[in-house]
């Protein structure tokens, strides 16, 4: 098994892009990352997609993007595991690099949400809960998601107000990040008043849906070097599943996909979660964001929302979270969040985060989380030396 | 990189299951697979789908099927490539044993099909399509296999009913095959009295949509027989990619991802199409069959509808397609078909395929298309000395 080395990074900025199709949002992203690596053709593309069917008319994105972006003919194909589609994209560009079948590879995230109506999204974003058990009763996903927050609160004592740090944390973030959705800080008082859209759940609690693309180039590390000397390293890449519908799982405060596929990473990589600089987590929701700091072992259960009362989630904090913005406030492109966040970690491992540096971050995670919680990937970068 | 055997396969009949659930098919193949394998666990699951979310109002189908499998926890994804969904699965199970990052590997395609009415049916298909270009002008897949149909009549001067053989080779052998959909010979004036369903393909030209999975369990050759003495080795495993839009093609009537994925896999197996002794085609409409020949090197261009006309397609034939019945008369369970191949070509390579048998076969290859041919996997398996 080979070790594997990110060698480019692209991105669009994250928002309401009318005037950009899929396929050329895909395409800006795959030429930033290969301009970024100095590439001018890779072996594979493996593009990460949900629900671009349903949203955007279109399935079958890899041969399309691959021939937009100018690499027609190449190995190419989609890979989906609902909101985790990008880093589930990751993973099996990891699987072909890691393994000696492919030398250079892209993998892509991308995502339309603003080109229909609310409604149209919701129905969609249902689909990545379980079909015969959760979405034929009119369970959302924010419904899942506020159903393990009012249960979160009432077992741990913690009230809806005590959740405001990851919102004020991430757009505070955001302000700092050119690509984000959303540069603007907003107050605890603003995050109390904003209106409920599934009671817990707040307007600010949730993140919001925009358009986007990130991509990544992939090389075996040893030939890092001979592209640039900027790469960094994927000291892990895992994946773990759970029960897709909440009641069936053992216990609905414990995300098990999201904390196996931690310990998995751990242990691939070696390291624990002391050793870990800066944390891009799924904070598609509040609650999603505390239950992956306990997941992970950066909070002992219950405790993840005092972790961000004490202000240990911000940058110069003991770990800092949504570093860019996280999906809060750079904004949640679904199928491509998970490259997102492994963008922005590359980004830190480099020390090109502009004011949002985490000041000597050597080793960075990502998770990435499908439905509410049944897939998780997590991801593990090391700066090199 | 490591060679892997195929250690298990499992199939569901293709038909309508109205009494069985999307996951429920899905976990019938693989438990199957895994009791043929005589596995209890495995590290990865892999599921080939694609247009579940239309059809079946379900995404994110790697952790729901992991889960009622009785898989929970293992890493699982779902791939995604048109109509080569399942095939494209495959590749990604290959990548993982090859690799070396995983050791016991289920890949399962599983689509359902007939829960839907055919307008809905044919909306779905169209999106693997490319939507701004084709779609959006209200092409449908059968409509875009129309014009290159008409265009090949024209070009190479062939008429309609000599198409027939296709059709007419894959009933015969689904008779032979208790898992197809349609068990029932057909004669070349029936396929001639058909009615047109997109002039000029008629109605016994395309393949019936129809519900399935098939799954197969892989692992390390070198421990493959710790599981089984009747293992099958993959030779190769290939992915190109074309314009997805067929007037963005160099030549409507060359396929050049099937032409260049079976390049690339003679070139893995070492082998050349004389050595192939069965070829289970993606033979979604008989034109498409026509054209695999042709892009395998198993006929000139032009000449692949002379090639079934002179019966060397059939079991005795120079080069047997659709051996259990093919995409044609096996039935086309769009996210499964491509697994289903390849499991019909482990049942010959073991010599299990009964009034099937092709006698002596020790190589066979699977090659599978998605939308009209702009993604393409071939797979050649080779039966273990």
């Amino acid at each position: 098994m080979r070790q594997v080395s990110i060698i480019g990074i692209g991105q669009t900025k994250v928002g309401e892009h009318w005037e950009k199709s899929l396929r050329q949002l895909a395409a800006d992203a795959i030429r930033a990352a290969m301009a970024d690596a100095g590439i001018e053709r890779a072996d594979a593309l493996y593009v990460g997609n949900a629900l671009s069917g349903e949203i955007s008319g279109q399935e079958h994105l890899g041969a399309l993007v691959a021939d937009f972006a100018g690499l027609r003919g190449i190995e190419a194909v989609r890979v989906e595991a609902g909101g985790a589609s990008g880093a589930a994209a990751l993973r099996v560009g990891y699987l072909a690099v890691a393994g000696g079948l492919n030398d250079v590879v892209i993998v892509c995230g991308v995502s339309k949400m603003t080109d229909q109506v609310d409604p149209v999204r919701a129905a969609a974003l249902a689909l990545t809960l379980d079909g015969d058990y959760e979405a034929i009763h009119g369970l959302s996903l924010a419904a899942v998601w506020a159903l393990i927050m009012r249960r979160y609160m009432h077992e741990y004592k913690v009230k809806h107000e005590d959740f405001a740090p990851f919102a004020v944390n991430a757009h505070r973030n955001a302000a700092g990040n050119p690509y984000a959705m959303f540069r603007r800080p907003i107050s605890a008082q603003a995050f109390a008043r904003a209106p409920a859209i599934a009671d817990p759940i707040g307007l600010l609690d949730a993140a919001p849906l925009g358009d986007g693309a990130a991509a990544v180039v992939l090389c075996p590390a040893r030939q890092a070097r001979e592209f640039t000397d900027r790469a960094v390293d994927i000291a892990a890449s895992t994946v773990a599943t759970d029960a897709v519908a909440l009641h069936d799982r053992r216990d609905p405060l414990f995300p098990a996909a999201a904390s196996e596929s931690a310990r998995r990473a751990y242990k691939q990589a070696g390291v624990g979660p002391e050793d870990i600089d800066l944390f891009e987590l799924h904070d598609e929701f509040s609650i999603a964001a505390a239950l992956s700091l306990e997941a992970c072992g950066f909070a002992e259960r219950g405790r993840g929302v005092r972790l961000a009362q004490e202000g240990e989630i911000a940058l110069g904090g003991r770990i800092p979270i949504s570093t860019m913005g996280g999906l809060k406030a750079r904004g949640h492109p679904v199928g491509a969040t998970g490259l997102y966040q492994v963008v922005e970690v590359v980004q830190q491992l480099r020390g090109e985060a502009g004011a949002n540096q985490v000041k000597g971050a050597r080793l960075g995670m990502a998770q990435s989380l499908g439905g509410s919680g049944a897939t998780a990937l997590t991801h593990i970068l090391k700066a090199i030396d």
